[in-house]
């Protein structure tokens, strides 16, 4: 039985801005049947009022306080951790979602790597290595490769996670997806424990394989960036693979027979 | 008996385009001694050519052709494989030691990842990243995670490369130190055997474990990139730890009785 739902946003809900056919009414279809719907997506490039605010122009139904973001799973680390300054290493609107945070290049706590576009730049980098090597905890938004935008696969903060791993020779602190933590934060507002629940994405690793870790089921759509090698990949086995989120529907009311 | 001796050149014998006190000396007592010198650098930005004028500015008596570097073992590597077109990312001045293989951005059948100083940006990686995921090889030319020079610590080409590998999903080839292939080229020119030969540096991984993993004995120099917590690492162990190359005639002496 399924009584809680946590999709990821972009290349699930969302292509290039737009709702992919069927998608409005899918999770329409979930509310009705009471499931509890929240949006869990690793965007790090705008914060999740922005988000939110570009769901609902693409016909979806939600507050902001239901969306889910690796940026906002950022902020809630460094509160936890008491960082009052860190080297937010994303774009200047992202910064909005993390309140209570100074952004520091000279002595940081910690370095918080989200995707910057094309505003990397080597001296950035070799700054925040220094910083590293001065003892900031190295923070991951997402470790991603990529992303698709417009036909094209895109960067995303991943290979710079690696690049500032090997400089510095430590791990980075995941706190967006497939981190377990990041799924529990989403979940833990719904009240619904995680055999009940379902993830539904277009990552393997990041949407299914989070999923899995944290003990919920995980579904791969062949929308965004799948690709069907990623199938090849023995690694992770999604609980089901659909077409797109517009067949969750019929798998959902499958699973709660 | 030690026959042959593979020097490398920044941090080990040059600290900021200066002789090391007492490098040159050392190194004209073991020609003296009837050992083979020869100089093994992973320096990426300058051609060899630059290289050899700066060790004989410093007061070394070096020909060109004894200088042994990873852009040179880059050009071989391509020119075995047959690669005629390469995205090669290095320096304007580095291109000049790769003879015969025409920088291509948009065709290439491999992308060479070498230091690029500041000139990174993102636009570069993402293009790079394209040109991989078309099927173009991944070759580093050095995956050294930093350099010291005027008192700081600067980035190699090592974090770049793996921000690649990790976007790709590949990993790349390494041309450089330590790659055995790399000191076995350099050693080729002496006709001495592994066993009978040296390298001694600064780097623990590039010169002392890739001079084992040839099979031949690796010294650490206390000078250059050197940090004392470089020998707590388990994983290396040097057959010798000197406090610079000025005390290398004294281990020589020792090393033949």
């Amino acid at each position: 039985m399924i009584r809680a739902l946590l999709c990821d946003v972009e290349g699930t809900l969302l292509v290039d801005g737009a709702a992919l056919p069927g998608a409005p009414e899918a999770l329409r279809a979930a509310v009705q049947a009471g499931i509890a719907v929240r949006f869990v997506t690793n965007t790090t490039t705008r914060p999740r009022a922005q988000v939110a605010r570009e769901l609902r122009g693409a016909g979806f139904d939600v507050p902001d306080e239901y969306v889910f973001s690796a940026l906002r799973a950022g902020r809630e680390y460094l509160a936890r951790r008491g960082v009052a300054r860190a080297m937010l290493l994303v774009t200047e609107a992202a910064r909005a979602d993390f309140d209570g945070v100074a952004h520091d290049e000279d002595a940081p706590a910690a370095v918080v790597v989200g995707d910057l576009l094309d505003a990397w730049t080597a001296a950035m980098l070799q700054r925040a290595f220094e910083r590293l090597l001065e003892g900031a905890e190295l923070v991951a938004l997402v470790k991603s490769r990529y992303y698709r935008r417009g036909g094209r696969l895109l960067l995303d903060a991943g290979p710079y996670v690696a690049a500032l791993e090997h400089a510095s020779g430590r791990e980075a602190t995941l706190v967006g997806k497939p981190s377990p933590e990041f799924f529990r934060l989403a979940l833990s507002t719904t009240g619904v424990p995680p055999a009940e629940a379902v993830v539904v994405g277009d990552d393997l690793e990041a949407d299914v394989g989070g999923a899995q870790g944290a003990g919920m089921r995980g579904l791969l759509v062949r929308t965004g960036k799948f690709r069907a090698q990623d199938l090849a990949r023995p690694t992770v086995a999604p609980d089901a693979v659909l077409a797109s989120v517009a067949d969750l529907p019929g798998w959902l009311s499958g699973s709660s027979r």
